[in-house]
């Protein structure tokens, strides 16, 4: 381990998550002041979402002592079931971000976290889910010197890195760091050569606008973008990153093209949702009835031959499924209703983490 | 999965603890009242152990997340942390045994756990333990619909097991089976053709009588018992095994050859130490100053290419490590004090679990 220096600096890139997985990490939901009704209806709409994905590749899930026996019930016989504490279930964000290099081996990175500037505390229990992820893999760890989540952060594996000033240069993040200094970061750790800033993430998204909810890569070269009609103030969030990103060059110097795909909704939590969920002095964020949820179908998963779609029992799932699938023609589309994983802020996405293939 | 039958039907038996490890599994202690001193001075020893067998294998140490960042602080980087809640830390207890075929692979077995006779309470944490490190592996796993303890066994790898009738027949355990049944069991669930039933274990052991406090396997044909001076309580004990176990042939034929190990001590428990252990509801023992300590110098671990034993600041350390050295002529015997283990009814052997090589 010691000789351990940067991935760049060791040959080491983050692939993209269309390249293939050895598996899929998912956390376990629990918090009854995050999901409603004691967690129970996110807890099944979590089970369904692994169904899925073990559809395609090996799913572990991380759950606490306190909901072994729960989770073991509920999760199909095939899914490996480990023991880890953690404070919320965002294994795109607090668990780490694996590295492979051309011989085929797999190292990780250990993020340092803040619950996204600190919206909820402690979570300390977070900030050490990626450690353990890799010591169970024994796999090497690189330590980052500084804050990152998984969601910020799309890469099309050969050189391109798409993320959000809006995340990653907030001063709830990192305020000792200049754009230059994370562009920097970005580069030695992830290897990329190329950084393309966004300004903003979706309306509202209480992670200070993570990319993940906004676009993403389908393939080198070719971006999907969540799109809103003119009305909605999503519109000049996504007409903006469309004018920017459609006049970029990736690392290759490919132009990218990018395509929409129209939003759910607008959707707005309940009434009966938020009375639903406990009361927590641990959360530094409110939500009301009628406040909007930040929701996108960009937010899937692509597994080894599927993608897992988040949908919303929503006019617009139909024209959704049938874009993604157009975009996918290898891969097996699988939707998954998904409002109670938007209910604690995320989606598909946001909950899982693939972990290439590759040897330690 | 659906394809396990039994290990013996499904071709696979239990390695003798000398046969090639994958590596070793142990829990790292924390509970104030069985630890005195909150653990603290157990933990340094725990972490000399953990040292001494890290020289010859991989380590892997299961840890409560309220202890992780202690253990992470004091055992040696290369140690594998992951994150297990036990009540205890006995692995060679809770822990899986794990069976092999002749083709490589590897299987566990879980067997049910009820805190020796329910010596403490609750023990629903530590009955999960096999499962969870059979998880971590991706071990296929066989439930086995009896109490038993790794502790309780020993086998010498060519069909040969040695127990003793005080544990496995005491009614603190499986009441409802009789010897034939618990026999038949043991030889479908470690393939192994013969089974020797001494009478006790050694004097006041908490265990009801483990095997593996009193004897060992140095190799099949060879056995190493515990001894004691004839005014010794302990010395009849010895003598009756002695006698059994020399007048026995083993699953090969073989007339089993016996050498002794003089016990150390006789050693007690001290008023200080008591004082320094924590009250509990939770236990079902109970110990005053001046209560003898069942320690033996067998309760030694063997790893790959070195055999780790207890020793206890006694004149008996020597010829024992002498005596350990002259029958283990290729492995590296390496003594640890482990007064501070012995203190919560065990030692060496007790804490830890050998993975024999193989893949799932």
């Amino acid at each position: 381990m010691s000789s351990l220096t940067l991935p760049r600096a060791d040959g080491f890139r983050m692939p993209a998550e269309f390249e293939p997985h050895a598996g899929c990490w998912l956390l376990f939901p629990f918090r009854p002041d995050v999901w409603r009704q004691n967690a129970y209806p996110a807890q099944h709409a979590f089970a369904e979402i692994v169904r899925a994905i073990a559809r395609f590749e090996p799913v572990t899930v991380g759950v606490t002592r306190e909901q072994y026996l729960t989770a073991a019930k509920l999760l199909p016989p095939d899914v490996r079931l480990v023991e880890i504490s953690y404070d919320d279930i965002w294994a795109r964000d607090c668990g780490p971000t694996f590295v492979v290099n051309d011989h085929g081996q797999i190292r990780g990175i250990n993020w340092q976290f803040n619950a996204w500037g600190e919206l909820y505390a402690p979570y300390d229990l977070d900030d050490l889910v990626a450690r353990k992820v890799l010591a169970i893999e024994r796999t090497p760890r690189y330590d980052a010197p500084f804050i990152m989540e998984g969601g910020a952060i799309h890469v099309d594996g050969e050189g391109t890195l798409i993320t959000t000033k809006e995340c990653l240069l907030n001063p709830n993040r990192n305020p000792h760091l200049s754009q230059a200094q994370i562009d920097a970061l970005l580069k030695d750790y992830l290897n990329v050569q190329k950084v393309i800033w966004l300004e903003d993430g979706v309306y509202r998204d209480e992670t200070s606008g993570h990319v993940d909810n906004l676009c993403c890569f389908v393939r080198p070269g070719l971006v999907l973008l969540t799109w809103a009609d003119e009305d909605d103030p999503q519109h000049a969030i996504s007409q903006r990153a469309y004018d920017l990103l459609s006049s970029s060059t990736d690392a290759r110097g490919r132009t990218l093209e990018v395509h929409k795909i129209h939003q759910p909704g607008p959707l707005y939590f309940t009434a009966e949702e938020l009375d639903e969920t406990a009361e927590s002095d641990q959360l530094n964020i409110d939500f009301s009835a009628g406040d909007r949820l930040p929701v996108s179908y960009v937010n899937f998963y692509i597994a080894n031959g599927g993608v897992i779609v988040p949908t919303y029992n929503d006019p617009r799932d139909a024209q959704a499924l049938a874009t993604v699938s157009a975009l996918f023609p290898t891969r097996k589309v699988v939707s998954v209703y998904a409002r109670e994983i938007a209910l604690g802020g995320g989606s598909i996405h946001c909950i899982t983490q693939q972990q290439p293939k590759g040897s330690y």
